[in-house]
Formats: C-alpha cells, structure tokens, sequence
C-alpha cells in the first residue's frame, strides 16, 4: 500500500462530520479537504486532523490537487452538480443517500457516469453493509428457504426532524427499504401502495406518520413497511423475509437485558448512527479501499436513480391513495 | 352448585371429539348427547364417558330432555339449522366459528336470538380466552400506550388441509383475526383489501398461498395479517399493536430453547389444538359457568355476523383485486 | 365416571385456598370438608361450594364418611400426622412440599405406607406438571444431547414472607430443584456445598439471602442453584440443562413483549401462583383421577423424604461452610 | 496527526496474522516488522503489505529502528523475555494474554515496569472492548441495580485445539473471566472453588472438561464460571450480574432467527475472532491511539499478574479439590 487517498468531505453536518471522523480513523484515507458553507463548521469538524483544508466552496475542494476521491454528505439539492462535477474530474464519489431528490435529476448523474465509461459513484445505502443484513442475503442467495414470498419491514425512528414532511417518511426512509429489498432480493419494484391509519397524535400536527408502505416486485414478491417516524421509543429497522420453507428475520439488536421492577428489558438504540456504526465504517472501509484500486464497490449510480424512481411513485402513491406503477428508464 | 350442566356435542369430528373430552374434564358440566351423521365416530368420541347418548341427527339431541346446552362443531353449513333449532329450545349455544357460512345465514341467527329477547349464543373465538391475547386486550384498554395506530398479524400453518380453497384463507384462517382486531380495539371493520405475492410452490396448485390482507376500522386503525397456510414449519399466530408511545406484541410461545450445532433453537407448536389448549379450556369452563347461570360470555351473535360479513368483503377483495367497504346491518 | 372423588382438603391459607377452588373446576373431584383450626377462614374459603362441611380438627375432616382422599396443605409441622391417619384409613393423599419437616418424619411416612402396602401418597412437586419442565425431561429422557453434565438453575422470588430463615432458603424453595433434579436426571444427589455472597441488603437483616447451592449426583452431574428470594424484580425459575452435544434451557415464561421508551420488555410474572398456575392444575386433575382409579400418580412419598434428607444435608453445608455428603436410608 | 505507529508483531501464527491484518487497517498504525521463528508463516502474514520486515528472532524486530511498539502475540513461554526488552527500550507493548505463563514472571514484568517509571504494557483482554461487555460495566458502575451480588458466566467453545490440557481451561480459557470479573466489579479476587461433574464424553480423553470454577472477591461477590471447551455448538461467552434490585445480562448476541422445521433458531458464533472481531479492533485501535500520545489504555501489567495469579490458584484448586486461597504481592 503506497500514500493514503486523499479525500474531500462535502457537507459538514451531523453526517459529514461523523465521515470525516469515520475517514480519519481508516488506514488508507487521508481527510485532504472538508467544504461546507458555514466553513466554521468545517474546520470544526476538521478539528485535531493534520493538513485538512477547510473551502465554503464544494467546487473548490474538488479542485484541490491532492483531492482523489469525495465523500457527498452535503444537502440533497446540491448532490447532482457535485456528482457531475466529480464524474467530470474522473473522482471516485461515495455519495450519501438520496442519489438526488428526484428521479430526472439521477438519471442525468447515470447518464453522466455512463458516458464517462467507467463507474465512479457509489451511494450510501450502509445496510448492505449491516452484519445482520448480509447474513439474511446470504441466506436468501443460499436459496435454503426457498424462493422468497414477502418481506415485513419496520423502520422506526424516535421522532422527526423539523420540517419533516410525510412524503419524506417516503422519499427519505423508506428510500433504505427500496434499496435493501432491490438488494436482497435481486428484483426490481414494479408498484407501490401506501395505506396509512389516522396519524398518530405523537407526531407533528399534518404530519402522516407512521404509514404502511407496500412494494411489489417484477418477481412476484410482496413488501409491506411500517414507517414511524416519530415511535417515540427508538431507532429500530427489522426485516423478516418471508420464503417458501420458512422466514427470516433481522434487526433485533445484540443487547444487554436487565431484570428489574417487574420484567426483563432489552435496550434499543435510539439512534441510526449508534444502530449502524459498525455499517458506516464497513461501508467506508469498502469504498476506499475499491477507490484506491480505481474500483466501485456497493450499490452504484443505477441503485441511487432506481431508489429514486420508486420512491417517487411512493409518494404521488400517498398523494393519490392509489397503487402507482413504477416506470424506469432504460438501463445506459 | 347442584348439578352439573347436560350438554348435547353436534359434530363428533377432530374438533367436536377434543371438545367432549374437554367438557368432560371441567366441573359443571356433563356429555349427554353426541350427535354426528357417522354414529360410529360419535360413539368412539362419546367411549369412557357414563351416561351420553348417541344420536345421528342433531335435532334428536336438541331434543333429549337432560340436553340443557349445546356445542356446536357440526360442519359450517349445519349451524343456522342448529342455531335456530336451539335458540327455539332456549339452549344456550358455543358455536364453533363460523356462526354460519355467509352473512345473510349469519344475521338470520341474530335476528332469531333477538326476537327470542335473550342473549343464547358464544361463538368460538377463543383467542380471546388466551392468555397472552388477554395481557394485550387489557394492556390497550388501560391506554398505556396511547391510542391504537396499526396491528400487524401473522397467521400461519404448517400445511392446509385437503380442499381448502383460495377464499378460506380468509373466510376460515382470518376470521379469527377479524374478531381479534374487532374485540382487541372495540371497533368495527370498514374496509378490506387483499394484496397478494407469487404463490407459495409449496402449496397446492392453485392456492393463492400465502396473502396480505389489509382492514380499515371505523376508528383509524390500520390491521395487516399475512395468512399462510402452507408455511411448513409450524402453527404461529402473532400480534403486534403499534401505539402512539409503543408498540406490545403476544404470541410467541413460552418455550424451551435446545442450544445445539451453531444455533439456539426454539420450538414453535404445530397444531392449534396445542398452542391455543389452554384458550380452548378456558373458553368451554367460562361458556359452562355462565350456561348454568342462564347467561352467555365472550363474543355473541353479533360478533359471529360482523365475522362473516368482512370475511365476505375479504373474499370479493380477493377475486376483485380492489379495497371493498364492509356493510354491516343495523343492529337488532 | 360414576360419583365425584370427595375431598378433604387440611389447611385454608393461601395454598389451601386456592387448591379448594382448583378442585370445584376440576371433574370428577368435590370438596367434602375443609379443615383449618380457623374456621373462619376454612368457611371463607368453601364459600360458594355445595356440601362443604368445616372442621377445626384435621382428623375430623378424614373421618368424614364421604371424604375419600385428603389433600394436605396445613403448616409443614402438622404433615407426619396427618399423612399417617391418611394412610391408616387407606385414603390417597397429595401433601403439599415438604413430605415432613425432618427426614426422620419423612422415613417414618414412608415406611408406614410401606406397611399398608399400597402407594398413597403423592407429593406437590408441581414443576413435575409444568409444561417447559416435561418438555426438558422428555428430551434429556430421548438422549438427543447426550449425557447431562450439570444443570444451572435459578430459583427467585419477588420478597421472602416473614420469618422466612437461612435454612429455609434450602429446605423451602430449593427443594423444588432438589425434585426437579432428582426427576429429571432418574439420579439421586450424593452431596451438597452451599456458597454465598454477601447478602443483599434488599433482604431482612440477618438473612443470607442469595445463596448459591452445589449438588453432585450418583451419576456425576453437577448442579447449582441460585436461590435468591428478595429479588425484587419477579418470580423466576429457570432450569438449563448442559449435556455432551448442546444444552436446554426452560422457564423464560411466554410473554407480551411492549416496547417503550427505549426498550423493549418483557413481563416476568410476580407470584408461583400466576406462574405454576397451569401445573398445579395439572397436578391435581391427575392426582384426582389417580386416586379415583385407586392408583397414584407423579412424585411418591421416597420423592418426598429424599428431599427431605438432601434439604437437611444443604442446611447442614450452609452452616459449616462445607460439603456435606448426603446419607440415604435404605428404601423399603 | 504525524506519522504511523511502527509496530513490530512477534508470532505470526492465528492470532498474530489476525493482528497483522487488523493493524494494517488502522489508521494511525504502520506494520513495521514481523517475528517469527517459522520466518514462511511471517512472512505470509505480512504479504501483501509494504515495507514490512520479517525477522527469525523477536528481538531483532524490537531493535530495528522504525519500530516504535510491540504486539506480542508469540508463545506463552517466550512474553517474559520480550515485555523484559520492550520495557528496557521504552517501547509500548499490547500483549495477547497471558501476560507471562506463571505468577512469578508476570510479577517480574510488573516489577520491571515498575522501575522503569512509566505505563508501558498492556494485556490484551478484549472483552473491555465490546460494546456488551461495556454496558455491563457502565450499568454496574451507574449503581442502577445496587450492588453487584453474583456473576453468573457461561465460556463455552465448540471444541478445544490439540494439547489443551485441564489446567488450562482455567489458566487460557477463564482467564478471561478472571479479568472481566475484576474489571466490572472493580473488585481483586480473594479464594478460587473448582467443581466438576463426570467429564464429557464428546471431550479427548482425560481432559476435565467441563469444569465449574467459583471465584470469591474482596468484596463479598460470588462469581461461578461455566467452562466448557468442547461443547460442540459454539463460541458463546455470556455474564449475568446478579444484583441487589435487579439482573443484567450480556453476550447473546445479534442475531438472524430463521423459522423453519418447527422452530425458531437463532445463530451462534464458532469462533472468537468472529464474536469479538469488533472487540479485537477496538481494543488495538485503542492502543495504538494510546501508544502514540505515550500513553497506555485498557488492563496493564497488573491485570496481567492478577490474572496469573488467581489462575495460578485455580489450577491448584482443580487438583486439590480444596478451596485455595489468592496471595497476591504487593503492588509495587
């Protein structure tokens, strides 16, 4: 192994800063440079990394010589010109879920890395690289369960972050179940139908939350999501596939149990980066190592549009309560 | 007490002969009549027992002067004829579900029982006698959780047996999850949809094994059950109420774990007579004690109607392929 | 089945009591005569009950005439006594644990059923009943794991009653585990150890309370039993087998699992009553049909003195610190 | 930050190629010569990696002048020689345990490190590395429950490696719960009880296996130790505390439950560098952040002789069959 990848973090939020620490402590990668307009909160989360350079401009950092791959964690709006960008200096790019906010914006950035004839992007759906998810694909690969029936989701969060509105319990969370169950089970999503009950009176007044989230495959496989946001007791995603011989089922937490007063209590996390943190750094891991090989690893620019695309009818699904087909693009 | 309640068993197959066992195992109650067209299989449930005569029509039981009561576990399409011959007698009656086989035969019974101007009739829902769906009921009823926002049921079989056809998977399987959502929320039924994923191979040709079945409630509550009837590997019946601060879930089994060649292995019952043994005891010592008392418990004729006319809303949803609203009838 | 078995149950404390309602359910049993020195308290719990005389004297109630078996639930102290006239008149009898307070009274019980020559007595060893427990003793009985090698049991109550001793830590509550040991190894226990931490200051003052009891078996197995009886949180009673090829584990109870407030819990029950509740059912429909047949059924009077005689063995090993081996008379 | 750590890695055998890979992921950390008499297996484990040198002789490794820490994870036989170099050149050791195969040398090891006036060592128990075990702590240490009472330990492998002997079920096998016990009670060990049922037959002949190992602390804590090194089904390491007002217990681990054949079956690992691969990683990401700054972190020499000590004890229990008490020297 020669000199560690310089990389260039965009965006230095909660997200960002969590990548930037993520990078810093991964053999092979060097934190060259963070952007962030707010650039004090940049060098904050640069703070204590030697020879990090701190830019208000994504573009700039970019641009820096020692820059040979970027990290996108910045806002959804500004994710296609940054990928575009990237793709255009010929950058190795680990771009944080949604590929783009919408499904024409996407496929312009896979249009653009089609073009470039080499695959550059990755995007950051970290449950590929959960223990527990791999365990289940490798089971459902393994076809000892028989072909798969359906999948049972929960995607619990403890509560919303402001201004969440109800097609992001769509666009935003369910976007992870799109992609896991493209994954796990190798099919694309054909249809969507989103039944939802009177909303909850612990969520934001106008917020429809949680709702029941149904996908169909073009393999005959049905899935259904419960998505609630604001659940108030944890940060808790479960998946039980259910196969012609059997089920299977994931997200149940390694845990402490504690007997006391009455019954026995298993922890949940409260959080997505406590829930995957082991996830984030394999996923890191991966990409920089696929990176400096000049290589792509995990789910590409083609996953982000396709997650994209789904989550698009998901939401005129809501919109319309009706079941919504879902129609992609040609594959470039 | 003086003496023990004489009841007349209609139906000696796999269910009737375990109820005349069980009627005479509890105190209060004694096996007078057992009525099935195959007299041969009425005696062999009726051996050991003093004093039970053997009829081969119903009616003829009915009418022998010590029958104070009735079991029914004839086959569905004999119950209006039972039921009304019994509300006729003023018998008190434990009809195994279902009341009758459609919702017009059903509102029949109801409609004879109100003329007869007293409560006669316990259909045998008997989730609501098991232990673990009782802890839940009380649980919501003392609103520790917040409202009700969703159910998530699972009902499923090792294996269906012969001629059950595409339309039971509702209409029998389900049903008890149609008056478990009723009784467990105390609301009513509105709307039913059926989704439903690429047939199991291993059910029988035909058999549109497993389904999705989604029901509305005049409350708000959204209940989703996956019915499976050919599930291969045992008798699972779960539920999990989404709250407004939490969710609670019953009917994993009280069980022993066998650590052994890299697993932790739990055991799952194969066979409702097993897992729900207890619920059934309950429900007969509950239904004789309020018989001798010249009262009915747990869920009536009204219970079984609202049963079958969702079932039958299930059923056109299935075959349609659309949400289809439930119609009740005033309620006499 | 011709006339009910008439019953005499001694004692109306809490156990008394709730055995006179277990045996009004149950077919094929009536209570004739409930004894207690309080007959208040003995009225208090025949209310309800046809034909139930009262009795101050114990005696008076075996020499009722229609009394035909005897079930004794009167302080330990009373036990010899009453066993001795039960079996003087040839009644079946099911005593509450301890057989006899000493092994000596035990020995003396079981040698006079030896001389009347016919098995009588029957023990309230309810685990022997307990679902979990005959599931465990059937697969160690099927040999699937191989030869056991130790138990590890755990023995916990909520809060011990008044004046409950160090002593009684052993011959109280682990003689459950020493029958359950006994059974489900077909071994008897050839020594005890007794060690201990310092004791909780959740339990009264002066008692050493939890203890951690060592038994060594004639077949080499090794089995220890945490007792703690201030625990606070429950009553929990757990049993897992190791044995050469893998290991089993009963007594995590069948639960509702609520998930709030950053976790998810599971119910544990407070009372041996609610938890054993199906087992003492069990056992006393058993033991009723037993004796109606004029056998007994379940743990025997030599069952009741080798607890006895382990029990006094263990209170022994508590108060010198030592391995204390345990002498077994000769068995009539 | 400057530079990586230079680390020389003596044995290049399982668990020192495991090392040698995990270094070269960290960040921080640069693999600057590896030790070992079989110079083939070093230099495999280093292949792959640049600038590695590969030496017959460990103290050749520790003079070459890039290396600026050790990891010692050669034989037992050969740590005395090596900590006794490393201290004398001032260099950060992580030392896979045990710190030195008898009492007597791991003291000599303190006691080097003791003159040397400076924290140099540490041992590589890393069960305080994983995040189960470290809940545990934080709950114990936060008082939730009260004081701690018991632990309760189950270490279980599938089977044991050639040449394992009784001895060291207690002096390799438990000495990991000889340091965890210290570590979560924060408590020295003052007496050792070992007790065993007949040996398993799936064990190789004569060797004692398994044993029951009771450790008393000077805090009046009982710590009972289930070891079992061929027990056929798994890696499973678990602890529950026992304390004043409630029980907490870790190391079931996460888990995909697969439901087919009639139950529910939950993985379990098969080896500890699966189970505590995340324990492992942070445990020497730990350290080389420590070895850097001058620092130590996690158990040090002390620990080291503690555990030797106390094992030291237990083996000398297992052959006396006596309870033996723990004389530790003076902390220099």
């Amino acid at each position: 192994m020669s000199e560690p990848l310089g990389v260039a973090v965009l965006g230095a939020g909660h997200m960002g800063a969590d990548h930037v620490r993520r990078l810093a402590r991964t053999a092979g990668a060097r934190v060259a440079a963070v952007a962030d307009p707010d650039t004090g909160r940049a060098e904050q989360a640069a703070a204590g990394l030697d020879g990090v350079r701190v830019h208000a401009e994504a573009l700039a950092a970019l641009h820096q010589p020692d820059v040979r791959a970027v990290l996108v964690a910045s806002p959804d709006a500004t994710h296609e010109e940054a990928l575009l960008a990237a793709v255009a200096r010929g950058l190795p790019v680990l771009c944080e879920k949604p590929l783009a906010p919408d499904p024409g914006a996407a496929l312009r950035v896979v249009e653009a890395e089609a073009r470039a004839g080499r695959a550059l992007i990755q995007v950051g759906f970290m449950r590929r690289y959960d223990t527990a998810y791999r365990r289940l694909k490798a089971l459902l690969d393994a076809d000892e369960l028989g072909r798969s029936l359906m999948l049972h989701c929960r995607h619990r969060n403890v509560s919303s972050p402001p201004h969440f509105t109800s097609s992001m319990l769509i666009s935003s969370s369910v976007s992870h179940e799109i992609d896991a169950a493209r994954w796990l089970l190798g099919q694309e999503i054909t249809a969507v139908t989103v039944a939802r009950p009177r909303p909850s009176s612990g969520a934001p007044a106008g917020l429809l939350d949680p709702q029941l989230v149904l996908f169909e495959t073009d393999g005959g496989v049905l899935v259904d999501v419960e998505v609630f946001v604001n659940c108030g007791f944890g940060y808790e995603v479960t998946c039980e596939a259910v196969c012609e011989r059997g089920t299977a089922r994931v997200g149940d937490e390694p845990a402490m149990v504690v007997r006391s007063k009455g019954g026995a209590r298993r922890e949940i996390a409260q959080d997505y980066l406590v829930r995957f943190a082991d996830a984030y750094d394999r996923e890191v891991r991966a990409w920089v190592r696929a990176a400096r090989a000049g290589r792509t690893a995990g789910p590409g620019a083609w996953d982000g549009y396709a997650a994209a695309a789904v989550a698009e009818a998901g939401v005129r699904a809501l919109d319309s309560g009706e079941r919504v087909t879902v129609e992609l693009a040609e594959r470039p």
